[in-house]
């Protein structure tokens, strides 16, 4: 193969995964103009067919592809027949542009059946981010896809690789969502269960062994629909190459590993910030979580290999999903000469606590505002409980759980609408002393609220999410913390209660900036963050069912700062009503 | 038994069915009050679980009874997570209240979920009456109930019974609503095919003989869950009484026929009108449509009797469903002694004929008026066919499918919002001369439209509905219509092509006075109504699918004359756009 040949392999790899329509410029800044329609489509993501929320008749959505600065601008046309809808654009901080994010009743009202809204922000960070659906559970039900973010015009990337792919991971159910809603909101209680598939690119094989069928077993895959076959997601590699996967999990519950057995993963990129290159051969992926890994294609080129994607943190019922490192020429359905790596135990906490303590910034990033008489400081505790309300069993956040307003936070508060949201004037934030995280909540019932802490403008925020156990007896969950509108270094973690000693061993020299943390059971994890983005912030467990039962709170902050709502952002719940404003007709 | 047992027996029948709260006046003119909250519930209409849409979590919604005059006042909720919702009050003309219609997109903006509106509107006339959902295919996903409307206090209806029982008749399917929207929206198209199970007042029997069952035998039912045993609707009955059986069907799909064998029925109501009565075995119930019969239980009192309902005008892919009437004091359970009749064959159209032509208005009842120089008079001849649209299958009337505008109908009309709805100036009111209703149409491409009709108010207006070959050959489905606001008389049915001719053939002495009429395969139907109630108003076939698919106009009539619309129901489409004035605030 010559280099030219090369060349335009490596160029076809570059861009194999997007299929946006999406423009170039050639400005420095570009914009890209996009129209989409969400809508149902019907789907087989792993050889079982139902309708998926899908956009532009596809699932998962398009790939978007911007460098950092540019501009995207999104058309959303609401083809659902009777739902609202909205994307929110997770890793994009929305400067300037807080009823941009895309999340219902905090930044915007949903869009209606048959309406659009136009998304119009800003992407000034180079990063591997996603988008998703942000109401109900829509996101479990498909609305989702990759946002890709490459360093500007004439920038470089502090690390070489060849060519790279994208790697979008989620879960799958066959219950449809309005179930699984139903379900979680019953009396008695039915949780959803393990996923039924694992997805890379929205791809899967339920009930189906894809190692044995590519290594000729005729009895492997036991689908009842003997026409459907979803093909591998498959990565074609030269050897002695560097290539840099980009890897999300948009799961509705999983954590996730991802294993690369003899090819090393090199971390290299957590949630669109630079990390401190370290080596491992297998990595946690928890919802809500982005990485950039370059991995070398060292091995005997005469092969292809597997990548595993695995269960973590809860017993696994879902078989792994199996992706295939493709060495050239070898053709990409050759039967494999080594098994698919192994994934850890799902219980296996040290080696995933060892994985999320190796994660420190890269040399030269920001690094957070100390102590300083100077700088408004709060901090704020956030225990996260198992609870029940009215017999319902819900999460809540210093015991309260999350329920939205029909006013979204953003108008109400920008408007100063009152009683808009019944939040408590001032919610908790301190742990509750000598709280006894490894027993179940003495007392389990909570209340119903809109959890909105108020944030000085500036003010340097340190959070402790605080885990504990659940309602049974010797459980504890995990949970990823994901925060809109913002970064946020994770300062440190640990386990059992958080105590003010602790606040001690912070890691202020060099601690990551990230979007997503995870909690682990019985744990704490402590992050901070400047309140510097004008406009009202979702922070929440992003596993999808524990968000619907209310683990959540709201940060609100630099209200006085947010420009311009567009109006179709506001026509719904109380603002809808006051300031509708008909003109008079003869009667 | 004596005299006050049986009254209190009696009483007991006449209160059985309802379950909603309601408060008696002493008032001659009442006021109902009715706090209810639409959500997604667990239920098992036939065994088969799933989560359907319910009201204050039940299945049907509770049943309202009021007196004629009443005032009926529904807070309604909407709790679905991600739905907008309405209640439309089938057989309530809405004088007045044109907004409380409750057609999403034609008399007010779905209820955002979170929201609530109230839903006051007097119920002019008694009657047997339903509600239910009128967005997207929310009535197939459950969202109904029975409205029973009695006559005024001190006022007595023109027939005696000792008793009254009440039959909401449906058809169900265990494929998701979403699923059937998206399959009849998808290319190619996905029919929703046959229901699984017929439902008498929400309860079925899922692949499985009540009969066998109630005669012993064991394997009569193949339930995948054998604790679920849906109980039979049992209607207890003293002999020689005589019982009103208010019979109203709300099907998806099916047409329907109750048999009661050995118990002749007298007919003497139809959609709340008085018929002059006449006696049958058995009858046919199209969707949308409501009777009451009068039996009389003059058999061997010794043994208990099955009342069937079964499937017309389809193939039949679904068991009939039974009730059972109840002999007291036997038990509801003993073996039968006959066997449930049967109901007619599929395809004895002329028998379906036969029974559609037995009905007339009562002796007494109002007239239509006669075509007179001084009365404007108007005739609009609407054609449906099954055609084509970029590929998608659609139903179309003269040529244009009906898709409902996000701005609802009434409120662009009253404020004369210009592009809200993109409807021809004037669309089609006369049949293509020669038209061959017996082959598929000859171009079956059509065009989506809002397809509103305008009347002159207090116009005489005529409707022609033409039936005609759908896309196959050989096949013209059963198409009953419905029209808000209005009864209408039935002028009269006929085979093939209507000419002009057939006009001399219509019954202007006693027509019935309906809301819904059937159009039977290759045929047409004329009614005639008196466009005297100001507001916008649907017309459309009541298969739920086919309205779906486009097969509905609307009437628009008086609109100078509707009243001030409640800002609730205005907040969407470009209404929304325009008249949503936040106030301004400091940036």
């Amino acid at each position: 193969m010559n280099m030219a040949t090369m060349r335009l392999l490596l160029f076809s790899f570059m861009y194999c995964c997007s299929t946006a329509l999406w423009e170039v410029s050639s400005a420095s800044k570009a914009r890209h103009n996009f129209k989409w329609e969400v809508g149902y489509v019907f789907w087989s993501p792993d050889c079982v067919e139902s309708a998926v929320i899908g956009i532009n008749g596809q699932f998962p959505g398009p790939t978007i592809r911007a460098k950092a600065g540019d501009t995207i601008v999104v058309e959303l046309k609401n083809s659902l027949p009777t739902e609202g809808v909205v994307i929110h654009w997770h890793g994009i901080r929305q400067f300037g542009t807080p009823w941009a994010d895309g999340t219902a009743s905090i930044s915007q009202c949903a869009i209606n059946p048959d309406e659009t809204f136009v998304y119009r922000f800003k992407v000034d960070k180079a990063g591997t981010h996603m988008y998703h659906g942000h109401y109900g559970m829509q996101r479990a039900g498909g609305l989702y896809g990759s946002l890709i973010v490459e360093v500007a015009e004439g920038e470089e990337e502090p690390f070489h690789y060849d060519g790279e792919f994208n790697l979008l991971l989620s879960d799958w159910y066959h219950q449809n969502i309005f179930d699984q809603m139903a379900g979680l909101s019953s009396k008695p209680f039915r949780w959803i269960g393990e996923p039924q598939t694992l997805l890379i690119n929205g791809r899967g094989q339920y009930n189906c062994s894809l190692e044995a069928k590519m290594n000729g077993s005729s009895s492997a895959c036991d689908t009842s629909s003997s026409s459907c076959d979803v093909e591998p997601v498959v990565l074609p590699v030269l050897p002695m190459k560097t290539y840099r996967l980009r890897i999300a999990s948009i799961t509705s519950l999983a954590s996730l590993n991802l294993a690369t057995g003899n090819h090393k993963m090199t971390v290299v990129e957590a949630d669109g910030n630079y990390v401190e290159p370290f080596a491992v051969d297998d990595m946690d992926i928890y919802s809500g979580e982005s990485y950039s890994v370059l991995i070398t294609t060292d091995q005997n080129p005469s092969s292809n290999y597997w990548i595993s994607v695995g269960v973590r943190g809860r017993l696994p019922k879902t078989q792994p999903a199996l992706a295939i490192l493709n060495y050239q020429p070898n053709s990409p359905s050759m039967a494999m000469s080594s098994r698919p790596p192994t994934t850890p135990a799902w219980n296996d906490y040290a080696r995933s606590r060892a994985f999320s303590h190796k994660i420190f910034s890269r040399q030269g990033a920001p690094t957070p505002p100390q102590n300083h008489p100077s700088i408004p400081h709060r901090q704020i505790a956030l225990l996260g409980t198992q609870t029940r309300i009215d017999g319902h069993i819900r999460w809540s956040i210093n015991n309260i759980s999350l329920v939205l307003p029909s006013t979204p936070y953003l108008v109400s508060m920008r408007y100063g609408l009152k009683g808009a949201f019944g939040a408590p004037t001032k919610p908790t934030e301190s742990l509750p002393r000598g709280y006894n995280v490894s027993k179940p909540p003495t007392n389990p019932n909570s209340t119903e609220g809109g959890n909105v802490y108020r944030l000085r403008f500036n003010a340097t925020v340190d959070v402790i999410l605080q885990n504990a156990n659940a309602l049974a007896d010797n459980v504890s969950e995990i949970h990823p913390w994901h925060l809109h509108g913002h970064d946020f270094w994770v300062l440190g973690y640990g386990e059992g209660l958080f105590g003010k000693k602790d606040a001690a061993g912070f890691n202020l020299k060099n601690p990551p900036l990230r979007n997503t943390v995870v909690v682990f059971p019985y744990g704490w994890t402590a992050i901070r963050f400047v309140a510097n983005n004008p406009g009202v912030w979702a922070f929440h467990c992003h596993i999808e069912p524990h968000l619907h039962m209310g683990m959540g709170v709201i940060f609100a902050e630099g209200i006085e700062h947010v420009g311009k709502i567009p109006d179709e952002a506001v026509g719904c719940g109380m603002a809808g009503k006051m300031w509708m404003k008909p003109p008079r007709v003869k009667h």
